[in-house]
């Protein structure tokens, strides 16, 4: 494995944690607070190892699939266990796991906390909460990719590692234009949420750490109770931003290319907007309260599923209060999220649609035993590699939810708490049912629960194997023996020098 | 499609199911119950419409996968109508979905029961209940080709639609020797246990009630709290028999054949047994009682672990009311199933392998992306065809538990007992969790919800595609072209003649 090339990408992704760092430093100055000094102190520690990382660019280019799920992987955990630092520092969230598990459930735009009162935090804590969930949703090696000339064949490698969906589809020939093609089409998304929110009358830093959550379907809120308390105006923006960054953003740069039939034709878009229709207009029948008015059943339904197809945790009301049915749906749409490409989390609607399609066409050659009809997808055939890697993936994800929900049913929490739980982590979805609903929280869970559920988020957002890979014992066997045969080679040669 | 031959199958399944009938019949007689007059009316039905339906054996005989799929999920629904006509009228299920719920539960060997006071029913009604367990065990086709020499390819497409598991390995070349086979074993197995549990101070009625139950991992049993009462030793041999009836039936050929060695060499069996001593270890740990000795304990564990896992679904205790832990391993096996080859239920041990192996060998991919390596199961390579078999089975038998599910889900029941009732009757169960636990029953369900159970326990014990052929319209469609197309043929061929 080539180590020189990973510990290099691990110091640019800390260097930037630095940097990333100096924007809730900024808000420390803005609002006086005193927490900023602990958030400048990690941002120089950040700065420090990322240049020692960095000292040297690696010569050796080979850089290949396990190199980049294991840099990736990496990144994410050692990004997080900086970024979650300032918090323990400033005291604001003293203990480590817990600080660590609401700095993952950041940056894999999960958007669980662990806070009973997050209204308590400093601004300085709450914008690097939402700052994480931006920085997590497009994801950082993508940032890396676009601001920095890489390696050999380092580029791809890490591209398809970070990003979600059965594959990656390059806009442009070049990796790093397609990375900053997306990081400029995102950047303008938040910039044109944030606008629209202040016209509601938000503060800049409400809607700034409401336009950070939304981009990042990530879910962290400022007030204890979501967004309960924010206007019709204010929910409905929020809406149409969930649904927006769930969509592929392949779809937005062919609308900037002026390709608009394309952009129209795009099925995963069409399949997602079709089922948050459908599971909107069934929950807005099933929960329709007679008390309020006709919009704001509406708007309930509509925001819940899009906050939850979407992955984002956003809550106007306590939906683990809804009938049954309801509620059913919504495990189903936190189990799927949204599309491939974009900013939510998930099983991903191009994954569905593929392994339903695979489902139609072998009962449909039990009836044509010899007919080929191969599955297509976005007007493309699929072939069986990909094929086989949805189902594997589906199978994957299974077993990671099931496993994870056994070892959580170890604190005997009642089923409905421990069955959603796992899930909306895994999914990064936020907030679950029962004791973990939207307006309760992660803490009152065992250390050993948390540290599940950090497994759970992270293998959700870097979707599954790259975080498998590093618990993989053949890849560190294997490691250590080229490391071994590395030095006794040197060690060979300098015999045969001296 | 095939119609006469169809037809001419089931014709025979009719005769048979008479004939089954007779010994409800029998026993009426012994126990003087004027129920019995009702089974022989329907018996004398069955046989009427059977001889009807076989008047004339069919010439053409082609048989392929269609047809194979389409006369297995005929036979079991036209099985299940005609075998729940005597509950309806002896009154003892005057409600017609009740007793077709009951009567697809007892073919199906799922051992649901609507029924709350199973012990205010005749004897007649008892044994038929238990017997249609036995007949659904090991496959009401497989015995029809085991006594009947069938017309052309029949044999091997009805074999497979009918047998669980990913494949059907057949044990000696030709499928009607095959299919004596199994039933001998299966007959000897039975009376063994039968009398085991007279040993153990069982009356012989009980004694084959229990037995039928066990054999085919169904479940009824004639008591409302399920095995609770019975002896220690009784609760051990139906223990022991339970994971008996679970293994592959291949090894048992195996093992009469001599071949010890081969049989101890069996992968899943092997899978099976550790599964079930880990999960019972597991569950012993967790729900100690110190009130009671520690073989209580571990009697209550290992017996309510292979009763999930064979999906019997006999209770000794009530499990529902278990810590989340061990109610969560419950859940699990529910959904893992035995073996394939077995008469157990549920997803197979064998899926479960063949996919967690394509898993591990999808990960290593990563790390050798240019080694082949095949999935070795039961040391033969997995081939391609298979292991894809295998996924999409996975994902459909998800997509089927989750709908079915929603829909449940409509009648607002608490979310445990939604989610585990509909996983209990897909995997042929039987009891669930919350109110529809083992020392509860499913009487209080919607007629709905009941239907849709009724679908999920015949697509559960039919390995789901040959349901989902029957709903599937383009059969239809092509049928009803077929049989006009041939129509117009006819129509030609008597114009030219005149």
């Amino acid at each position: 494995m080539n180590v020189k090339s990973i510990t290099y990408v691990l110091g640019w992704i800390l260097k930037f944690e630095g940097a990333f760092l100096l924007l809730p430093v900024l808000i420390s100055m803005i609002y006086r607070e005193i927490q900023g000094w602990a958030f400048l102190f990690v941002a120089v520690l950040c700065a420090t190892c990322g240049l020692l990382l960095t000292g040297r660019r690696p010569k050796n280019p080979a850089f290949y699939a396990k190199e980049g799920f294991v840099a990736t992987a990496l990144s994410w955990v050692v990004m997080s266990v900086f970024g979650c630092l300032p918090f323990i520092l400033t005291g604001e969230i003293p203990n480590f796991i817990d600080a660590l598990f609401e700095t993952v459930s950041g940056f894999t735009t999960t958007g669980a906390s662990i806070l009973p009162a997050v209204e308590h935090l400093s601004h300085t804590a709450l914008v690097w909460r939402s700052f994480t969930h931006w920085i997590g949703g497009m994801g950082v090696l993508v940032f890396l990719l676009a601001v920095l000339p890489m390696v050999g064949g380092t580029n791809m490698q890490l591209m398809k590692a970070e990003s979600p969906g059965p594959s990656v589809s390059k806009l442009v020939p070049r990796v790093r234009y397609t990375a900053q093609i997306l990081y400029r089409l995102y950047i303008v998304l938040t910039v044109l949420q944030f606008v629209l929110l202040l016209f509601g009358g938000m503060s800049p830093f409400e809607a700034m750490c409401t336009a950070f959550g939304t981009a990042g379907t990530g879910g962290f809120g400022i007030m204890n109770d979501s967004m309960v308390r924010y206007s019709p105006y204010i929910q409905w923006v929020t809406t149409i931003f969930m649904i927006i960054f769930g969509v592929n953003f392949n779809v937005y740069f062919l609308i900037l290319m002026g390709k608009f039939r394309q952009a129209g034709r795009c099925e995963e878009m069409r399949w997602y907007l079709g089922i948050i229709a459908v599971a909107s207009l069934l929950i807005f029948v099933n929960i329709y309260d007679a008390a309020v008015s006709a919009e704001a059943n509406l708007r309930a339904s509509v925001f819940q599923v899009a906050s939850i197809i979407t992955t984002t945790g956003f809550a106007t009301v306590n939906f683990a209060q809804w009938p049954t049915f309801s509620r059913v749906i919504l495990l189903i749409l936190m189990f799927m999220g949204a599309c491939a490409g974009s900013t939510g989390g998930g099983f991903k609607v191009s994954r569905f649609m593929i392994a339903s399609k695979a489902m139609t066409k072998y009962l449909r050659s039990f009836l044509h035993p010899r007919a080929i009809n191969k599955i297509r997808f976005e007007e493309k055939d699929v072939d069986d590699e990909t094929l086989r890697s949805v189902l594997i993936y589906f199978f994957t994800l299974i077993a990671i939810y099931v496993i994870s929900t056994l070892l959580v049913s170890l604190e005997n929490n009642d089923l409905v708490t421990t069955i959603s739980s796992t899930l909306a982590t895994l999914s990064n979805v936020g907030p679950a049912l029962g004791k973990a609903g939207p307006m309760s929280n992660f803490a009152a869970f065992s250390p050993f629960s948390k540290a599940v559920m950090i497994f759970d988020m992270l293998a959700g957002r870097l979707e599954l194997f790259p975080l498998l890979m590093l618990l993989y014992p053949p890849l560190w066997k294997e490691t250590v023996q080229e490391a071994r045969r590395r030095k006794r080679r040197r060690e060979a040669l300098s015999g045969t020098r001296g």
